[in-house]
């Protein structure tokens, strides 16, 4: 069995975005040299995530827009907050859209349907943050 | 290390639904011959979910009603919709639900407590969706 | 390829609850020897999840009370209640939170960024269950 670790570093100029990183996983996956496995792809940081979705534009509006709905920014309204916190919604945003993606590796490629990209998910930006990609298999 | 891939197909007759995948993944990991492993079920559109709860159909419709709720279907609501689509509610709704599961495989069995059951979550039906199935190990 | 299999048996003693169980994870790692892999923990049970996030107390108030909010504790209030069960509400925060992680193992450790936790989350508590721990490597 052959292992692969890297760390991709992102820095979201802002508080939320989203990073299509599908390519630089790709080329993990080469620099592997691993034919058949699984490929592990999570956030390092507890206020982002990584997840498997379409990239459009409208709909990354729409994620961000229905996050805000379902776990809003507020600075004075979370617990968590009084550890000198401000990203309490951070942490909820994250536990919507997941830490992590596992991709089945086939002949030597990421096995994806059509229109299955692989995106890092950030709730609290303006400062560089990570990405583990582990990849076993032969 | 035994890798085995197959795709299971899907025609959900209806917007919205969900089938018990449990008993075709299980053949999947007969084929195999794979006893101790890692056996990755996941979705291969963005608009579907692989997940694991109970096959219960009082539970079923609380699920969809409950996603209904957090994220409505709304021809006219979404960002996404600028592209033409109408499924704006399904990629939300399959956020939550989850993308993939990932089963321990041991003795040649899914390594399952009591009540899990492996379902296909659909969100924007009438048409042909596939789910991937990959198990990795000896 | 190695393969290393453990469950781990937690009892609450109320209805919801989280408990770090990183821990434990590690110990299984440890008796594993496995240097490189993958490390699977998921909940046995369709009413609790495993999920990775930050060992604040705050954080925690605020995961419950959120997760209230979404899918509330509501005897009459589930079609799921027909069967004689009184935690559809359970159901469902456990599909925000997730049932399962993967996490990487490098060089016999969880790889683990610097806040990543490992929890057991109680949605349906005052019983004992269990948390399968499937680790695969070399």
């Amino acid at each position: 069995m052959k292992s692969y670790r890297a760390e991709l570093w992102f820095e979201v100029p802002s508080r939320r975005g989203f990073i299509n990183i599908t390519s630089k996983v790709r080329r993990c996956l080469e620099e592997s040299a691993i034919r058949e496995g699984l490929c592990l792809v999570n956030a390092m940081h507890i206020t982002a995530s990584v997840f498997i979705n379409d990239d459009e534009r409208g709909l990354h509006q729409d994620f961000d827009r229905w996050l805000e709905t379902l776990a809003p920014f507020d600075p004075s309204g979370y617990k968590h907050h009084q550890t000198g916190e401000d990203n309490g919604d951070a942490h909820l945003k994250r536990s919507v859209m997941g830490r992590e993606v596992t991709v089945a590796v086939t002949d030597g490629e990421l096995d994806f349907g059509p229109w299955e990209q692989i995106f890092y998910g950030e709730f609290d930006g303006n400062r560089p943050k990570r990405v583990l990609v582990k990849i076993i298999g032969d």
